[in-house]
This record gives structure tokens, C-alpha cells and sequence, in this order.
């Protein structure tokens, strides 16, 4: 019965994720293309009013549903960072492809239990693709199960990295060698790329100076489609 | 009267090659993520299935139209490449994309009329977005008409390119210097990037190494959105 009762919950939290999507993507689809104010952030990274909106957004639609669960997010101060449950939102990751119009940004949601994640999701809402990974479940992609791809060696994987420029120093020098080794590299593509690694349509994706927003959600997502999440040394 | 009958034979080429993006969007679309035999031309650079039958569609099309006129494509052999009137054909732009499943390839598609462009289609069948450049009229976007932006500066300019590592030697300098000059660099964009600056979403593109298929459908679109085409020194 216990078991049964943490499906239905688990169930119940994965609608809620897929409700917070849904209303993400309503408001990002509604500014893409249109009149952007755009301002810049501490770090000198560019925000949008429309990365402020959904965030609200995402807050009311949380605290409405499950007003003890915690909330972290991208712009705006955490609340109740503690809890048992917290939910870790990034309202739109890649906010400069955003602002340029592609549709390659994504709305990043995760549910952490006791600091795990439990629950992800990585939504493009102008292509309407959608990853929804939960721990111990099949990811699901546009409403059906995928799975990673075997890669026999290194010479055949895919890779796939945000920008080449982010690496500095040593990482530069160990992604330069990944790059070489590789078959092929694509650029540009952020947490929409580790999607597509659970589709098995890409092998590797290389990421450096993430943050909680971007990773939790890819742990469950990539997990659930048999891959993993490690650093460079192969820890997870 | 000359003018009045120019005008209607470009409505008919311009047709022609919508119904050209139309039938190409439907083919690659029906294989896009789905099992693809890829074969590696003789610079190693991958083909699959997909962009050959789209060409050879696309070549009966043009023929059964025009069979006065010449056609160039990336797979398969010039045929009357001499003609008044000359199609410029690449069925799949960006196939590394189009087969790791990232839906930024696109269909590119020019009329050169006397070696100089008189059409050009961008077309991205999955995102279902398409430009449309004719010579001396309005460069459309998905319908409407769109212009490239006013930039008062460099260092407020966005910047869009394939892949950083094609650039090589002086270029590859050259490259950089413009890249720390501008506010920021999207990667992994193509023509669809090139498309995003005659929407005026973006300042710049740089790329190096294109063939005749890549360049040609760029210049009315650009053109026809008030921006320009040049080398590295300016020049047309």
C-alpha cells in the first residue's frame, strides 16, 4: 500500500509539473517574436519580462496546490528552501536564443524530495516538445517512452555542448579533446540537447557553470531513458 | 507592359517554389527522428535517404514546370547549368541537425536568373518556418513581411554562425575579434539564423566555407529586408 500511495502522489506532482509546463509555455509562445524589454541581470545575462511573468506564475500555480512545498527559481528569492518538497524552476533556460528568436530556449521544471530530484521536466513550447522523466519511471517523450542509444565507441557518439566559448582553462582543454574524439559536435542547443540524448539521438551532452534550475531536472529525464549524470571524472 | 509581364513570371517562379518547400518540408518531416541510413560522402560529411529522394522530387518538379531550365543541386549532378534561367537546390541544409534530431535544418531553394539570385526560399518544415526573397519586392516571413533592424553599434550587434571550429587560420581570428566586439553569439543556427536577421531579430552572421546552395537563397531575402550580403572586406 505504501508503495501504491507514493505512485499516486508521484502521479499527482507529474500533472502538476505538466500544468506548470502547459502555463509556461501559454506565456513564453505569447512574448517569442514580440516586443521584448529586455534588462540585464547581475552576472550581465539578459532577462526578459516574460521570464519574470512565468515565474510568478509557476509560484501562485505551486503555492495554490501545495502552499508547505518549497520553490526555487531563476529570478526571483527562494521560498521555504528546506521543505521536504521543493520545487526548482528555471522559467526560460537559454533566455538569449529567447530574445533572438529560436526556439531552441526550454522551460526547465524539477521536484526535489529531500534534496533528489524526483520528478523533471524540459519543455519547448514552440516546437511542443516535451521530456518528462520521474525516478524509477520510463521517460516520456511527447507522450511516449524513449530510451537512450548504445554508442559503441567514442569516435561514433554525437555531442553536444551550449556554447564552446563557456569552457575556459582546463575544461577547455578536456572538451577540445571530447570534440576531437567525437564524431560530431552541435552547438546551441542547452538542456534541449540532453532531451535529445534521451531520445537517443545524441550521446554526450558537455555542460559547465550550471546551476540547480538546469540540472536537477535532466537527472530523471536522463536516468529513466538508461543514461547518466556525472562529472568529468565520472562521479555522479 | 515588359515590367507587368517580369512581375507575373516571378509570381509563377515564386509559386513554383513554394510548392518545392511544400514537397520537400513533407518528405523530410515523414523521416525526421525516424530510422535513418546515413551514408558519409567523399568529404565525410554525412547524407542520408531523405536528402536524396528530396532532390530527385524536387528536380522532377522543376523539369515537368520548366524543362528549359537548368538545375544545381548539393547530391546529384548539374543538369543545364548554362540555362537563362537556373534552380539552386540543398534538399536538407544542416543534416548533421536534421539527423541528431535538433529541427534547425532547412530546405534552401534560389532561382539565379543570369548568375545572379532572383528567388530564395529558407524553409524549416518542422518549426513550418519559411522566408521568401524575390529581387526588388519585400522579403516574407511565414506570410508577412518582415525588415532587418537598425544597430547603432558593434557592440549591441548579435551575432549567429554555424560552428566555430570551421573557421581556421586568419579567419578564425577574424572571427573572434568580431565575436568579442558584439553583445553575444548564438552557434548552430545555419540559414535559419540568417532568416532571424531579415526578421530583424539579429545583426550578423558569419560563415565561411558556403557553396553555392547555401549563398544564393540568402541574398534576395536579405536584400528584400534591407540588410546586406559581402565578404569580409565589404564586398558584394
Amino acid at each position: 500500500m505504501k508503495d501504491a500511495c507514493a505512485d499516486a502522489q508521484t502521479d499527482e506532482f507529474i500533472a502538476l509539473a505538466n500544468r506548470l509546463a502547459d502555463a509556461a509555455g501559454a506565456l513564453s509562445r505569447a512574448s517569442f517574436r514580440g516586443d521584448l524589454a529586455v534588462d540585464l541581470k547581475a552576472d550581465k545575462s539578459p532577462v526578459t519580462e516574460a521570464d519574470q511573468a512565468i515565474e510568478r506564475r509557476l509560484r501562485e500555480m505551486v503555492s495554490d496546490a501545495y502552499p508547505d512545498h518549497g520553490l526555487i527559481g531563476e529570478e526571483q528569492a527562494p521560498v521555504n528552501a528546506g521543505a521536504e518538497f521543493v520545487w526548482v524552476i528555471d522559467p526560460i533556460d537559454g533566455t538569449r536564443q529567447f530574445i533572438s528568436g529560436i526556439p531552441m530556449f526550454t522551460c526547465l521544471i524539477a521536484l526535489m524530495r529531500g534534496g533528489r530530484p524526483l520528478i523533471g521536466i524540459i519543455d519547448q513550447p514552440v516546437i511542443k516538445d516535451r521530456w518528462v522523466g520521474a525516478a524509477g519511471r520510463e521517460t516520456i517523450f511527447n507522450g511516449g517512452p524513449v530510451r537512450t542509444r548504445a554508442c559503441a565507441s567514442l569516435s561514433e557518439a554525437v555531442l553536444n555542448t551550449s556554447n564552446p566559448v563557456l569552457f575556459e582553462g582546463p575544461d577547455r582543454a578536456a572538451f577540445e579533446r571530447l570534440r576531437e574524439a567525437a564524431a560530431w559536435t552541435h552547438y546551441g542547443v542547452d538542456a534541449y540537447g540532453v532531451g535529445l540524448i534521451a531520445n537517443g539521438a545524441m550521446d554526450i551532452t558537455v555542460q559547465n557553470d550550471i546551476k540547480v534550475y538546469d540540472y536537477c531536472p535532466w537527472v530523471p529525464i536522463i536516468e529513466g531513458a538508461g543514461g547518466r549524470v556525472t562529472d568529468w571524472r565520472g562521479a555522479p
